[in-house]
C-alpha cells in the first residue's frame, strides 16, 4: 500500500495505491481528521485504517489519469535535515565524518509535488540535488530511549531531494547552512509514502539520482553514518517531533559541490529513486 | 491596539487589548479566516479589520481575569532565526560581527506563551537567554527590492526569548546551531502583537533582560548590524516568507555564553522586555 495526494497545488485530495496498482479514494478515511495526509491524521492511526478500509474493500477505484502528482503528505509543520551523513559525501564536501548527527532545518514551504518544477534562484550559480531518504514522523518523538522507541515513531518513508544552492549555504552563510536549503520549491517529495512496517529494512535501499538522464548517486542507506532510528532517537534528545514532520536522513557522494559535475540550470531535469520508494523527476526553470 | 490570545494551551482565543486597556473579544472578525489570529487573519488584513471592528465598537468587552496568555500568534509555519545581529554579541560570543545575516530556524513547536514554564533540557548545563524583537509576517515577502516592500510585508511585533542550550548548539552540533535551539519551550512569545503602523521606530526600542531579577541585556535595536527592513529583504532573496512566520532578529551582549553570568537552572526567572511590546517572565522547570 502506498499513500498519495493527488490534484491542482493546494488543491490535492488523498489516496491509495494497491499492490495491483489500483488507486482508491482515500477521503471516507482522511475525513474524521480533517480531510487529509497530515500529521493528524498518521497521529490517529490514519495508516492502519486507511489499510483496514483497503483491505475490507470500501474504498471506491478513482480515475486519477492525469492528475498532478503531490507531496505525498501535507503541511509538515517541520523539515529537520541532517548534514553529512555519508561518509563518501562528506569527504567530497572537504568534511571528516561527523561524530554527531548534524542538524539544520528547511522552510517547511520548501516542500513541493515530486513532479514539480524546480526553480533555479535569483543569482545562483550553484544549485545541486541531493536524493535523500526522508522519514515521516507518525508519533510525538521525545527523549525517546531506544531505537525501537525511534522505529515506531516512523509512519513511513518517501524519496526526497534536498535540493541546495551551495554559495548560499557556504559563501554568505556565516557557515549556518539553511541559508542555502530553502529557496522556493527546494524539496520535492514523494511520489508516494510508503508505510514504516513495509519497508523491510530502511538501512538497505539503493537510492540514485541523474541529471539529464546521466547518473550522478548511486548508494545505498546501509552507508549512513547514522541510522535512521539513530538519527530519531538522537534528535529526540533535542527537540520534540510532531506527527507529520519530515526527516531528510542526508545525501550520499555524487552532487555537483563534489566538482565533478556542473551545477543545475534552468532546462535540466533532475531524477532521483529510492528502491521501493519510487522515482521523482523535475525539470529546472528559473526563479 | 495589541492583538492577543488567551486561554489554556491549545484552547487559546483571539482578544485585541485597546489604548484604554480594555480587553475585547476578536472572535467576530477571525471567524471569517479560521478563528485564530494566525497567517491566514493576517494575510486578510486581520489587523485593519480589527481595528475597524474595535474603532466602530462592535466588539464585546471581556472578562479575561485569569486566563493564561498564549504566544500572540497560532502556529507559525517558521521560526527563522537571525544570529549575532548585534556587534556586542558577536564579540561576546567570540565572533567578528557578520557581514551577512546569519540564519538558521528554530522548529515552530518551541513557541509558548510569555508565561509558560520554560525546561531545562535533559543533560543541559548550559541554557541560555535571548531577549530579541520577533518580526511577525504579515505578507508573503519574495525578492523583495526595497526597504519599504520589506517593512510592508510585517504585521506586527512582538517580545521573544530565542532560548539556547549551548553544549547542544556549539559542542555537539558539528557547527549548525539549530540543535541547541528547539528544545521543548524554548520560544517564548509575547505578551501581544503590536501592529507595525503603531510602532513608530522599530530600530529605536530599548531591550532588556534579567535573571532572578538581576539585570543581563540592556540595549537598543538601533544597535542592531542589519535593520529589520534589510533582514526581510535580504531573507526573501533566500526562502518565501509567509503570513505568520515570525523572524527572531538576533540578541543584544549579555547572555549567559559570555561568561559573566551563569546558565539558567530549575528555580531561576527570566525576564524579557521591549518598550512599548511589553515583558514577559518564565520560571525554568525540568525537562
Amino acid at each position: 500500500m502506498e499513500l498519495l495526494r493527488l490534484g491542482a497545488v493546494g488543491e490535492e485530495r488523498p489516496y491509495v495505491r494497491a499492490a495491483d496498482g489500483t488507486v482508491y479514494d482515500l477521503t471516507s478515511v482522511t475525513r474524521d481528521t480533517g480531510g487529509d495526509i497530515d500529521g493528524t491524521f498518521l497521529a490517529s492511526d490514519g495508516i492502519a485504517r486507511a489499510r483496514a478500509a483497503l483491505e475490507a474493500g470500501s474504498l471506491p477505484a478513482a480515475d486519477v489519469e492525469g492528475l498532478r502528482i503531490g507531496a505525498p503528505i501535507a503541511k509538515p509543520s517541520a523539515v529537520v535535515c541532517i548534514g553529512q551523513n555519508y561518509a563518501a559525501h562528506a569527504a567530497e564536501s572537504g568534511a571528516q565524518p561527523p561524530k554527531e548527527p548534524i542538524v539544520f532545518f528547511k522552510h517547511p514551504n520548501t516542500v513541493v509535488g515530486p513532479y514539480d518544477e524546480v526553480l533555479v534562484p535569483r543569482g545562483s550559480a550553484r544549485t545541486d540535488w541531493e536524493v535523500e531518504l526522508a522519514v515521516v514522523i507518525g508519533k510525538t518523538a521525545r527523549y525517546l530511549s531506544s531505537d525501537e522507541e525511534a522505529l515506531a515513531c516512523i509512519a513511513g518513508y518517501a524519496v526526497s531531494n534536498d535540493v541546495s544552492e551551495r554559495a548560499f549555504q557556504l559563501e554568505v552563510s556565516g557557515g549556518q547552512w539553511s541559508k542555502g536549503k530553502c529557496c522556493e520549491t527546494f524539496n520535492p517529495l514523494g511520489p508516494v509514502l510508503v508505510p514504516a512496517d513495509e519497508v523491510e529494512d530502511p538501512q538497505a535501499l539503493d537510492l540514485k539520482s541523474w541529471v539529464n538522464g546521466e547518473p550522478r548517486q548511486a548508494s545505498n542507506t546501509r552507508d549512513m553514518i547514522f541510522s535512521v532510528a539513530t538519527l530519531v532517537r538522537d534528535l529526540s534528545q533535542y527537540m520534540t517531533l510532531d506527527p507529520g514532520d519530515i526527516v531528510n536522513t542526508g545525501t550520499p557522494e555524487g552532487v555537483a559541490l563534489s566538482g565533478r559535475f556542473p551545477y543545475l540550470a534552468p532546462g535540466d531535469t533532475v531524477e532521483c529513486e529510492i528502491a521501493g520508494l519510487g522515482r521523482q523527476k523535475q525539470t529546472l526553470g528559473k526563479g
